[in-house]
């Protein structure tokens, strides 16, 4: 159900906006939080951005490694991907869990980077490596990604374009953050017909 | 229906990931584009930002007069919002046409700024005027803005939220693009309950 996304396409994965998670490791400490601010940035070579706070756990670990792999994740995942958003890693109680992967019940895997932790039951996942903008991460919290790999759940993407549609089931659906614990999922798509343009 | 939006609430526009069309103004010329690669950047001041290619004429106008619009449309203008994506201002033909409002059907109006055009018919509407960044606007296109004023249509946001639900108009609906002419329109909020989270 995992099929690779080509990287000049990758972009198609946050096109339509939706909420990430932002995973992250280094040396032996895992860290995951949610993103709604993200964005496309390139096409060739594939660039991304996402905003990451200055108090993150997960800030600390990307700059540390060069890495953070972006998670589009489904409702599947919704209540972790709140929760995730609004606990600090720093804030997990060690004594009782690992990290906040395990904190949360989500569970992970690797893609090709054997320590780059991707999170299961998503939808979509893009492996980064950073692309240092040192005035961006200070000034604005601005963090720009070069996409490594990409893949999607070929039940909801396939040949570069989500295709959700009237029969997709709900739990599949994108989640879009509103606020207040409110998100909004993506309904059926609809095409405009090339002659409604002038 | 239209209502202020206030500033530190004015990235909630965006936060659910819309496409914008992004207009501007500059010594009586005046564009309108579209644009998928969006996204908050601060809470206060409120800072958003906005991938602008450099073949765009909105880009010629944005660094000369300083400031641009974001505004959020919804499907009521979906074929105009494909069109002005794909079609140049410089390939407007203005033998008879004023400007690409005027060419693909879109209204204007003004908010605080009497020189910069707000599109009608959509359903939230950002002023900003442009944080100069050089090396991110040379090197990734990438533009920054403050946001001056926000105003959004009440009948699908209040108390600074978008109040989606089974019952709004599938016509005031946001716009998610996929690619190829084909759209992600958003369907009802649902929340996720504080128990639900660990």
């Amino acid at each position: 159900m995992l099929a690779p996304v080509p990287l000049p396409k990758a972009y198609r994965l946050l096109n339509h906006g939706p909420t990430v998670l932002v995973s992250s490791a280094h040396c032996g400490v895992r860290n995951v939080m949610a993103a709604a601010w993200n964005m496309g940035l390139n096409y060739e070579p594939a660039l991304v951005s996402v905003v990451i706070d200055k108090a993150t756990l997960t800030r600390e670990l990307i700059e540390a490694s060069g890495k953070f792999a972006l998670n589009v994740p489904s409702r599947r995942t919704a209540a972790q991907t709140l929760a995730v958003g609004r606990v600090s890693g720093r804030d997990v109680d060690t004594t009782k869990y690992a990290d906040k992967f395990a904190a949360y019940g989500l569970n992970t895997f690797t893609g090709t980077d054997p320590q780059l932790p991707l999170v299961e039951d998503c939808v979509g996942w893009l492996e980064c490596t950073l692309v240092p903008e040192p005035r961006n991460q200070e000034r604005y919290d601005l963090f720009i990604g070069e996409v490594a790999a990409a893949w999607a759940d070929s039940r909801v993407f396939a040949n570069g374009h989500w295709t959700y549609d009237a029969d997709t089931p709900e739990e599949l659906q994108t989640l879009h953050y509103v606020a207040g614990g409110t998100f909004l999922t993506v309904g059926a798509a609809f095409e405009i017909a090339p002659t409604a343009t002038r």
